[in-house]
């Protein structure tokens, strides 16, 4: 069994009695039931993943994966190809809003090139993987190969599993790649059975009338490619991306090992769909960071049944919005763990 | 003229010119234009407060005004008014949610005794200013004299200047009170001329029964006091809270020196409205931070015109939405100052 499959098989559910512990301790804290909202929820699903009725968290990673894809030559991105590359640079430099909002959140970021079309430094930040240069045009044959899939699979695993060795309890996954939009537009109409229109959107900012000529090749994909919508792994091989494989392994990975899937925005939620469709049990270890901009977001969230931390109206993707929901994530844990109970302080408990 | 008319006197506008300048670096950076959304936003707004095209954000602070409540004595709340006092010394010793958070956001507590009917104990944290022990009950005549109505105005703008001059660039208001949903549903009831039934909430956590009795209660305030919608003074006086005063008077006092003001919750926007009644100006110097789920919040903020950083169904108070909030300002602002122009990082340009 290869390390797709074994990890597949590793994700169990959540912890219920700890679950049951922390609920119950929410219960008896200095404050009016459940005063406390989504924090209170959150806190539940912390003990739920990490098995413990307090849970602390430790280290925070942001895993940024980058790629290149075929179909930026049906000219459905405002920006040219050649933009991905430079924006790992970016990343190493230390310049992109990643780098800004992972230093406050105080998030390590790990680059992978996941199949970048142009070649790249040798950093310490940067994790070689290139599963290809650039996918396939996925506008007039699949994306990639079925070994491609895999192997882009497995290097999200084993990243995740590193960085959890390292001590990370808090995985966020971020993405880049010049039309990444248009292929995860593919993959949540696949999935969802949305019509194209209704969840293509206008990624880093094209006209209305792009738009339009976008939602017709994510509709020739589908059509010249006929993705199963039950096989995940066939919606990756035909319509997917290297990067959006990496972080469904990254996803698999980081649920395999009982810790938290911080989920950044569309690119995001596309490698969700991948990795919820090889291993629905995985979607108890995800948390939603925010609503992004791109209309298929809220159908990928309403498919995977889960609610934003945050709606701020972001579309940059990196990881950004899982950077900035981190510190939700741990206000949670913390509220859990810290507050005073009504005994403890000796206050007066409801009165009806 | 008295500290409260001098106050007011003192907001001016945003400058425009720091907010020109601030927009046009938010489009020269490395994402999409716009990318960043609400963030790209508040990054604006924190250049025209603080007059400076690339603002940085130094200490935060929150300010909690504990008060208690005549009209508690029409059994408007679940809890006991001796939990007022009993929450102070919780926040003293570091107990609560607000103290968990405010660690965590890294910000300053001050708890302001505006008006609690116990004795506290002498503490270096808690600023002893009680206006009186309690309100009257606003169900039967005036909640306070408007004499009482400017001493706590007053002693908010003293308390805010204060700690702008230990170093705060954002304050966050707090609060605690039981039975202070009521003032703030009749503050919102009396500037907005909504009904009563439709801003009145559950509180800390009533029954359907009691809810209908407390927007009762409400009607029967607005009906014996007639609080004049277009003198805030008249009806903070009126229909008022001591604690409400007070974060009233702390809005002016950091609007008026030109820092940010983080509102929390539902009596953060009962404090804001009556603030924003004694100086329109003062709105622009609001950073709404959460939406929360007593139904008059969305109408406090609708009136003064603010969308809210954050919905996580809190409803606690104490400045917990505030201190939550905090980072997403700090990262608006770090976006602006650090991320990368397209220049610096060598990156391309949009095509089209």
């Amino acid at each position: 069994m290869g390390l797709l499959d074994r990890t597949i098989k590793a994700i169990g559910g959540l912890d219920e009695t700890a679950m049951a512990a922390a609920r119950q301790r929410q219960d008896t804290l200095t404050k009016p039931l459940g005063a406390l909202g989504r924090l209170e929820e959150v806190s539940i699903q912390l003990a739920g993943i990490l098995g413990t009725p307090i849970p602390r968290l430790g280290g925070r990673v942001i895993i940024l994966a980058a790629g290149d894809h075929g179909v930026a030559a049906e000219g459905v991105s405002a920006y040219p190809q050649e933009v991905t590359a430079q924006m790992v640079l970016n990343f190493l430099r230390g310049g992109a809003g990643i780098n800004v909002l992972a230093r406050q959140a105080g998030a390590k970021v790990v680059i992978v090139d996941a199949g970048v079309v142009g070649d790249l430094p040798e950093h310490p930040d940067l994790y070689s993987a290139k599963v290809g240069r650039g996918t396939n045009n996925m506008a007039k044959g699949p994306a990639m190969t079925r070994e491609e899939a895999i192997k882009a699979l497995e290097t999200g695993i084993a990243l995740a599993q590193r960085e959890i060795e390292g001590g990370a309890d808090l995985i966020g996954t971020g993405d880049m790649g010049i039309a990444n939009t248009t292929p995860s537009s593919a993959i949540v109409a696949a999935i969802s059975g949305k019509d194209p229109e209704v969840v293509t959107g206008r990624g880093t900012g094209i006209s209305d009338e792009a738009q339009r000529h976008k939602a017709a090749v994510v509709r020739r994909a589908l059509e010249v490619n006929h993705p199963d919508p039950s096989d995940a792994l066939d919606v990756l091989t035909k319509v997917g991306g290297f990067e959006i494989g990496v972080l469904a392994g990254v996803i698999l990975g980081t649920a395999a090992s009982r810790r938290v899937v911080v989920l950044d925005g569309f690119i995001s939620g596309a490698a969700a769909l991948i990795a919820h469709g090889l291993c629905p049990n995985g979607r108890d270890y995800f948390i939603a960071s925010h609503l992004s901009v791109e209309p298929g977001h809220q159908a990928m969230l309403a498919h995977l049944g889960l609610k934003p931390l945050l709606n701020l109206d972001l579309r940059l993707g990196e990881g950004t919005g899982g950077a900035l929901a981190m510190n939700i994530v741990e206000a949670a844990a913390r509220c859990l763990a810290e507050m005073a109970t009504f005994a403890d302080a000796g206050v007066s408990e409801k009165s009806e």
